[in-house]
């Protein structure tokens, strides 16, 4: 059994996090800490655990961290790297929902999320979180910094173009256009977030720049070996869960024979996760709901010259809890599917 | 033209008033307050507005509101009562979409609305805005305190049945299940109201008690002349606007020969907002999006003694603004629907 | 390992059995019909499946039911009915989702449903799937007949008033205010259900008279053993699971001193699925997302005669394909729980 | 007054022609046909209509639609090239919200929607409907196609790249990524739209192609005065009205230093339904809601050589019958705004 401790269990991946847990079989929650609601019972904030998670949050200090295998941060970015050199010397290993181990530039880092990194040296050993591209690493990994949700989404969807260094598309033109629901912004009071400003409307945000796409950027850069220029534009849905990234390549002259399906079904034969779909479909964002599948499928409109990815994946899940649960299990030597095979829930 | 003043327009209450009052023919659109937002041009804050409304947010101070005719306030409970005697000592008439002029009994205001009344004698004065029940007083008056929106449905549903002093049903065993859209709520940057939370899910709220039920029982009183006894329990829909009231009454063993369907309709008969609908009909919320229209449909399950009355309204038109606005034209001799024809939004 | 056959698992009850049955420790998948869809296979469908469930439909002739431990129809009804003499005769058990064993007076039947019962004499020995009230006898049924969605949670928030012929409130004016999101109208290419038609909308439906008014009147008479009046009164969220009903009665003069939390909280003591909730809780329909819980909650407003149970389901687990597997699992002397230990999906 | 007949009144087109032209100050309505309910009021089929429009549906062959100065189809594709020829000759103008006059190519009208043109001589003569471009020829147009509903939301992002012929950006590879709430999908009983398979769900739909593509290649086409080559890929939101444009084109090194958003501002300056926002703006389609209004941002994400126009309109008012009648009122001389003054309702 691991023992598993979550740092800051109060927002929607921490409680993603309890309800994948809470069934895996091979975990024991150990302890989960909240300055804010310690003395809490979990399943008073989150009624869905009532009779299936015992566990209260505790402070921080309170909390035997240190006596896991392993701690999740669900926390806000910075906290992680605060905390994370004292529990690796104790033996834990760390996996890390928020951003401190995702970008391996500090300067870029500190740009994007305000602050500077505290632990620069843990940041050049952590692997990012991504199994699909990181599997080998990820078993080894002390630490593991999971990829943001719309990351998971736009990398696996372009991975196949270049993973290896091919030269399939244009690489300085990407679009990607993704949209995701109101989960993906936390659980925060803020108005614009309320129902009755969100609902029945939609929106762009973040299009003169958004903190994901320098991690794409940098994970497609890795998975390349070469240059990538991505334009990336979020879109607020007027849902709880999903993303849909809808992906743009240009295809180069000399790469127009390729058989962009056989392909994308090639490069993820054997995933357990990511599903690529027959020639045609187009996914909707319920095919994955509350599950750990990305379902993928590759267009070529009028056989032109214009490549659409469109990638599906739960947010919550794939896009972060369950991302972390699957690293989990690669960590442990666990079956990578453990605790993770819950099916869609549809309708 | 009517000199309007609105104090406060930062929430749901004051955009439907301006969207109301920007199009209504005999309004000269003067002033509105927000110590917060002072400064902001309104159309900034809903860009709805753009093009449409100049003014920007001035502090209570700068805004010549004495200069208005009439001032609304849509403002948080306590405001309105603090600032009404310097503006009726000018001359300018008061219309109050908060609670300060609702209940006439200044301990049950102190129990509901946890401060002490701090002008009970123009409370005393102040007339009840429910145009249907008190057209005649609303024309004269200096004070309207505007009903809620729940109470709006609520008496109107009942209204009939107790006009008069009638004796039709059971009077001390009402039930009135009602259901409102988020933006009842206000604009208020909660947890509980974040698209997350609320979407795709349903719940029941104050059911201990809520404020909104010595108002109904106030108002049925009034037009009953004798005790009511109400059971009033509020749910929360996943939807932006729209009220849906669902009333139950027992029919007195003397009364089951009454045509309750040809009661309502002569009660109304004159109404401009108030339709009754067909027999058998069953409203939809839609049905009255975006307009000051109220529909009622009145039903006896299997013929027995229980009545059911079925009452849609948007909240913020007839629920709240335009109300306030229905009201503002009988106390300056405007027909009763001026500006206030617009046609439901459907679908 | 129980062999299960499902007829007609082409709708929403239909996917929901394979969802639940496919993640079943015990069960093998052995055939799923549908005469419209023979050769689809399963997870064409329904993509949420892919991956997961590898049966193709197949039309109810080549379909080896008869080899089957147990058939399930997820059917219109009528269907049920038809088939299950032939598979009674085989040695098959028979779990009917729609509602041609719910009803005991096969005149009610033909007056609700349209059509004669063509099997009256097995319709008197099925047994009303209820485990809550009827757990033994279930254990041994050869057919069993699901309650409706909301009769479910209806009959499950008043029994403990009736329990043993207690007289405890008003029998003769229940009023149950019921709420569904759009799930429980199927599958259905109607106008009437499409998102343009329902969104952002709420209304009732079925005032006059509703085919799960009886079921519910026979189900609590036959707790209570004496005669009840109930009204029901279902109205349409716009979500897609969940159903909560709002349960009115009135306490009898000499109940008045009764704890009512108590007698919830005894009576449901030991049951894994039905969850009473701490005095003063109000449950949302996300708390039972996607799970087999219901959580009830019981309220005396203002300590008054008027007693308030709120009851929450997700009407297509609980309200349906849940309950179907947990009256399997008591048929085939499984632990009750088995494969319906899914936590609901928050948020 | 105008004397207006409107054939195919139920779909969405035809009762926000209704909603709008009730409220036309100038429009009297005649006539309004529908083989499937003739007979039928048209309020009973849309309540909002209560009390407002007193018309019946009527046969085509009783509605003397030769006696109006002006027919709006709001039909199927297919019937207003049937019926137009004998309305021109009565001297009757048409307005068709169908497809019928919107492709100048009779193959490629065919190839998108199945049907040979009947009668492509009023083809040749019949004006695009939309007033930013086409303003002068519609107003002495006997016949107006008006714009899809998708084609008006990129066209008018694109159109101030193009006009005049300018070379700005790569035409060849202009990326669209529009997305439409269900309400474009029109009144039908599709199982695909009904809630429960819609709701807090995102997809994409026609992404090999979209009838829109080529009209939106038409138009730019013409404005521009030499090829265009773009990608469309629509995604269905689960909203009622709005219509979300995304549109990505890459600027040429010449043109990298336009001022876009002047460029913008200029174009659009004397249109009283295009407002450009201020940079930085990311428009909402609730902005614009119910209203005939269009709101266009221009972003240039990190300076670079890809631009990113945002386009918002409700697609039943400008996307359609608002559209409809700012023709109308162009071709009877009246003030193009007359009737359409509505501000967009939110929240």
């Amino acid at each position: 059994m691991v023992k598993v401790g979550i740092v800051g269990g109060t927002g929607y991946t921490g409680v993603e996090l309890l309800r994948l847990l809470a069934q895996h079989p091979q975990v024991r929650l150990h302890a989960i800490t909240s300055r804010k609601e310690a003395g809490l019972p979990v399943a008073d904030l989150y009624p869905n655990l009532r009779g299936r998670v015992d566990l209260s949050f505790t402070t921080p200090d309170d909390a035997s961290l240190t006596d896991c295998d392993v701690v999740f941060f669900a926390t806000p970015h910075g906290v992680a790297m605060a905390q994370t050199p004292e529990l690796l010397a104790a033996g834990v290993r760390v996996i890390d929902l928020a951003a401190d181990f995702r970008l391996k530039d500090t300067e870029v880092f500190q740009k994007w999320y305000g602050m500077p990194h505290s632990c620069p040296e843990i940041l050049a050993e952590a692997v990012y979180g991504l199994p699909e591209v990181n599997r080998e690493k990820i078993k080894t990994a002390r630490v593991v910094g999971l990829p943001g949700c719309y990351p998971t989404s736009v990398q696996l969807g372009y991975a196949p173009l270049f993973a290896g260094g091919r030269k399939l598309v244009d690489p300085l033109h990407l679009i990607a256009d993704a949209k995701s629901g109101a989960s993906g912004a936390g659980r925060k009071a803020e108005t614009s977030l309320i129902l009755a400003e969100s609902y029945d409307n939609f929106k762009a945000y973040g299009v003169a720049g958004h903190r994901h796409q320098p991690e794409i950027k940098q994970g497609l850069e890795a998975i390349a070996g070469y240059d990538i220029g991505l334009t990336f534009v979020p879109h607020l849905l007027p849902t709880i869960r999903g993303i849909h990234s809808t992906l743009y390549a240009t295809i180069l002259p000399e790469a127009r024979d390729t058989d962009f399906q056989a392909l994308f079904e090639q490069y993820f034969a054997n995933e357990p996760f990511v599903d690529v779909l027959p020639a045609g479909t187009m996914p909707e964002t319920r095919w994955v709901r509350a599950s750990n599948y990305v379902r993928v499928a590759v267009h070529r409109p009028g056989g032109g010259d214009t490549l659409v990815i469109l990638v599906v994946e739960d947010n919550l899940v794939k896009g972060a809890s369950g991302q972390g649960v699957q690293c989990m299990n690669l960590m442990f030597g666990l079956p990578e599917d453990t605790g993770l095979t819950h099916i869609p829930v549809m309708p």
